[in-house]
């Protein structure tokens, strides 16, 4: 048995003598923590924390953490890893005047990457997915969701979903996938996009299922993109191949998305910077979760989610990054509690409950993963030296993260 | 003589053939770049650049920028790097809805700067100082200015100017000394505001020159802080010691801080999110420079200053970190150019001339710094692997920098 000790934590963040699913509304706000403390792991499981008086003499790795925190890892519930190449052409359109929704309109946006990624092998998307992966987990992610929906045909769908599959073989983390043929209308499909559609549900969503290529349903519901019929129509089939909904809804308008959703029984809703006081109650009034994505706001220069009304009313706010190549360029989760915190008024606390254990809630993995809780597997990340839990999101310009441990094994350290 | 020799640099970036002074308006959107070429450092001089098939045989050190930038390092004409402690507390009172001139009201803010710093030794502060200098050496930044202010006595800003002093002799980027012992009015002097300026002018400034303690005066002239006709008298007193106004003006309301900067020939007026078409106009007929801070913009919440219209008024802006514990605890100058892309519509190019060689202006260092050119110092970053300019901002999560070059020696490798 391999043992792995963390002694002199200044503080151990997210500390859960009994381990809670998710956390909502105000109990947001409180998170619990051990000053001065320690934590053991047991080849890749917590086996033990408390206070350092009680901290075992010995272990086959031993790590001083004096005047640091301990956190459970990021748990990153949204994004798009898999991709061809960057779209910052676009980011300087952008800057020139156009808007996301025009770029998308003239065939940039999520078609450019659909055209730029048909072309690319698989092996050559592995390889930039890897890296992209390899650079988010140094920044503490450790448990991810990534999706498909650059490809927009059958075998680019296949493709993307497979390079995720080969992805989860070799990744230290776990990784959840997600199958978003409905991502956009191809531009072959622009004039008949009911046939896109009878395309996914007749020809993608089998083959998905058959290969067993992914956990969840996307559909990007939205003004522009898919209407809430179609994405019913979608859900409702993808339900059928057990797959369960998890969609973009209402980042460019109240367009319906959240109440297609939680009709449909989505495990999350994701964006929601466009919602009312009607799809807040709606949310409290069911079990799916609202997935907020800040940096996609900061970056697209478009209104944030309102993060403190959906506290206020009770709900269990979740936060991701929604690392991709058009609205959100990075997928540094420490940066996403940054904008949380500096932009929509989220506490530190809250922040970091959103980004772990509801992260990991939001795909289906708070049994082990986003809290140090014994059993739960030793995903973590020691800081660099600091004094205060507000000074993960305070220090917004360089990532708070010093040593990296997965599975209780040292994967990255200073 | 000791050589150093990049090859292969995929794009060299503000390679000047004739070095200007600053770049102004629509000139700002041009950026003289120079595909596949090489640099000869010389000593800590450029000694030539060119397109590869000029490339000299050897050098003593000898670096390859296959499919990387090479950047003239930033120039950052704005910083309060030497401070005691950071006010995370403070940023979760914001947080909560305490606005930042209320936190001042309350005593915090600066003043709480202030409280800390008087206890602290100078040996102390050094240190602090030492780390956070060596930290945005590494991301880049190649030439820098530096405040006093959190003294707000005289034994204490002159402390505060002596640690700059002794920053100076060990540091390997040029510094310049700014004495803003006008940052607030301390509360001892609440009551007794002209006692405070009296202090200023007869005690502070006096010993400032004496022991030749700083460059530039800078006074705080804003709502809440110093007049217009406070301002005024402080400057015209520099003014008599030497000392170049360099002023804090119009970051929280049009208070006339730009009108009495430009009429005491500050070198720039810094802030400047509070300004209309009357500073604009004025600045333009002024050789004054116009500094913009977005950090703090983005910290606190505060409108941006109106970068485009400053451009299209021909202006030539600057962009800083303002690196302090209060508004902006990051000098990461490469998030500086993000946030001028992504929140002000700059271009990159824009950006990036705003960042280095104008940044040199506003500190007159341009003879040597902020552009490569023949003759002027080997102080340079090569970023990682990058295809655009536009990546520079784009990629806003991480530092695109790998190698640090100062004085033509490596001064980080990746």
């Amino acid at each position: 048995m391999a043992t792995l000790l963390i002694r002199n934590i200044g503080l151990l963040v997210q500390a859960e003598k009994r381990p809670r699913p998710v956390v909502s509304g105000a109990e947001m706000a409180k998170l619990p923590v051990l000053p001065h403390a320690f934590l053991l792991a047991e080849n890749d499981r917590i086996a033990a924390f408390g206070p350092m008086e009680r901290c075992p003499e010995r272990a086959d790795t031993v790590l001083d953490a004096t005047g640091r925190m301990v956190f459970p890892s990021w748990c990153d519930s949204h994004t798009h890893l898999v991709f061809a190449a960057p779209r910052d052409e676009e980011f300087v359109d952008r800057i020139r005047g156009l808007s996301y929704e025009e770029i998308a309109r003239r065939g940039g946006g999520i078609l450019n990457s659909a055209r730029r990624l048909r072309q690319m092998s698989e092996d050559a998307l592995l390889e930039g997915a890897w890296q992209r992966l390899c650079e988010v987990i140094a920044q503490g992610t450790g448990a991810i969701e990534i999706k498909s929906g650059y490809g927009l045909s059958v075998e680019s769908e296949l493709k993307m979903l497979r390079v995720i599959r080969r992805l989860k073989a070799i990744s230290p983390i776990p990784i959840k996938a997600t199958f978003l043929g409905a991502h956009a209308v191809p531009e072959e499909y622009r004039s008949r996009r009911h046939d896109y559609i009878d395309l996914i549900i007749h020809q993608m969503l089998p083959r998905v299922a058959e290969e067993r290529l992914a956990e969840y349903c996307d559909v990007f519901c939205d003004r522009g993109f898919f209407t809430p019929q179609e994405t019913e129509r979608i859900l409702q089939a993808a339900w059928q191949y057990g797959l369960k909904p998890k969609i973009h809804a209402n980042e460019l308008a109240n367009s319906g998305g959240v109440q297609v959703g939680v009709a449909n029984g989505a495990l999350s809703v994701d964006h929601l910077e466009c919602v009312g006081a009607e799809e807040i109650a709606l949310l409290r009034d069911s079990p799916t979760l609202p997935v907020l994505l800040p940096v996609c706001a900061f970056f697209l220069g478009i209104p944030y989610a309102p993060a403190r009304q959906m506290l206020d009313a009770g709900l269990p706010v979740v936060l991701a990054s929604d690392y991709n190549p058009g609205s959100a360029p990075s997928g540094r989760m420490a940066f996403v509690v940054s904008l949380a915190c500096i932009q929509m008024k989220m506490l530190p606390e809250e922040a970091i409950n959103a980004a772990t254990l509801n992260g990991a809630r939001a795909i289906e993995l708070e049994a082990d993963y986003g809290s140090i809780a014994v059993g739960k597997k030793a995903n973590l990340f020691i800081t660099r030296p600091m004094t205060s839990l507000a000074q993960i999101p305070y220090f917004f310009g360089t990532d708070p993260i010093e040593t990296v441990i997965l599975n209780g094994r040292v994967w990255k350290q200073p």
